[in-house]
């Protein structure tokens, strides 16, 4: 058996996950990420053993541990070469966890492990296959013939980070323009505060007064509702993804595409225009087309995909 | 050896090339596009043993054909699915070939071939690979681990139909706002003569009334003289690339990146400004960075990749 831990900024999630897949049982703890990592690394083993006693394993049970980590990660030497989430430079993550539970250890970044799982679990064993996933960034992921590709640096897959209005938007990153700017949960709770300012009559200044706070489900709400401006919001929005999806199918042309991140849970009300609009762009128009998908693991998708990296390298 | 044939919209060329892809000699002939498809292949058969005399070799020291084909190519049959330059529909282009000189043959998308040339020729073993070649539109090529990345529809590396300003001017493929409607030499030709009717006193008035038409060299020549509108057309148009540049960068980390196609003979005045501008916004800041290079081959890639890529599947 494997154990999965997804590294998170504000959970550490652990579970433990067969050879085909299959999370058995999992649990998570607080990250408390103010703390040295030495600290958040004896309670991620502590979590690994715990998730083990669950499914009633000792540590001879366990084949490999394999780790999503956010930031930038060697995983051939083990390495966190940058993590700023959860802060970490040149940290040997793999070496430090295998200090308290000496098994084989496969670190991962978060996203690349996040799209690994939904593509073990439900990519029909795609040839070509792309995972964005909208929350407070947009992350992504892409599996080439069955494997994480990472670029030559470890550093790639940052489909957030390519651009969709050139001078647009500063983006966190430093650049104008990115599409995470634009499609991200962040952009469109900015967005949603945006148009409230300017509609005072609109139906989300009442839902976000019994609420308390702006958030991702906002104007899909409201918009249900039929408001006005929450429909605009909804809709520009959703342009926004579309256009990062038609521009990663021009690119890669990929067999399967899977929009993940809390705010997939909106289903065909995200999906199907997201669909429509890829139909009408797509540059592709005699060959077949790439199958677009809402992510069906959604919180387990990193421990699985993080266990599932070990299984592939182990 | 091996024959590698581009068939162009203006040219059919085709060369002997060596298992190592060294180009032995070539020739060409108009392509004379409008003719019936069948006539062209008659002509590229004809053109391939001609050189093949060239080099003194006959039919049986042929080992295959590669052909590089613009439009939507399915190599697995060896079909030109769909191409909109030189008029073809599911046409059986290998079987047609194979009916004149009776070798194996491989054909391929153009724009890939002449990314697998130049990876050949000059991409030392880069583990990824992205070629961007700047000309009428704007082609690219994706290799990865020494493969030709086509999309599982054959239909991928578009990468001249990303979108890098939402909403923009509108591309021939029926999108607005695609890197090729921005950083095309066609698009180069449009701003330019769009910055010269604003401004009548710009040098490049005179130098197009010499040269009886604008190109893409005018605002880049225009620049060294000193013009200030050909120097803002000229800058623009390289933010334009770099953009792209960058985005490509951001989603691959390609070990290299190479730049062809007409336009990229300009060398440093174009490699250094796109350089500055993904030093400063590439996402990755703490690994190695990708390598940005001019193409080398230039008009002979097409005829190599699509040589060499006959010798990949041989």
């Amino acid at each position: 058996m494997y154990i999965g831990i997804d590294l998170g900024g504000t959970n550490i999630a652990a579970g433990v996950v067969d050879r085909s897949g299959k999370l058995i049982c999992k649990r998570s703890v607080p990250t408390l990420k103010e703390r040295h990592y030495s600290e958040i690394i004896k309670d991620m083993a502590a979590l690994a053993r715990t998730v083990a006693a669950d499914a009633k394993l000792d540590d001879t049970d366990i084949e490999a541990v394999g780790i999503g980590c956010p930031g930038t990660i060697d995983s051939a030497r083990g390495m966190v070469v940058y993590s700023n989430n959860i802060k970490m430079h040149n940290v040997p993550l793999a070496d430090e966890f295998r200090s308290y539970v000496d098994v084989p250890v496969n670190i991962e970044n978060d996203a690349n492990a996040a799209a690994y799982g939904e593509y073990i679990a439900n990519g029909n064993g795609a040839k070509s296959y792309i995972f964005m996933t909208l929350g407070t960034g947009v992350g992504g992921g892409i599996i080439i013939n069955g494997q994480i590709y990472r670029g030559f640096n470890c550093a790639g897959a940052e489909i957030g980070h390519s651009s969709i209005v050139m001078d647009g938007v500063p983006c966190t990153c430093g650049r104008r323009g990115c599409l995470e700017s634009y499609a991200s949960v962040t952009a469109l709770i900015q967005q949603t505060k945006d148009k409230m300012a300017q509609c005072p009559d609109s139906v989300m200044h009442g839902w976000v007064a019994k609420r308390g706070n702006v958030s991702g489900r906002t104007s899909f709400e409201c918009a249900k509702m039929g408001d006005k401006a929450a429909t605009e919001v909804k809709e520009q929005y959703i342009r926004y993804i579309a256009e990062g999806v038609c521009n990663m199918i021009n690119i890669f042309q990929p067999e399967m595409l899977v929009i993940g991140g809390g705010i997939s849970k909106e289903g065909d009300e995200l999906l199907i225009p997201i669909k429509e609009f890829v139909k009408r762009n797509d540059y592709n128009k005699c060959m077949p087309r790439t199958q677009i998908k809402i992510a069906e693991l959604f919180n387990d998708a990193g421990i699985v995909g993080a266990a599932m990296a070990a299984v592939n390298k182990a």
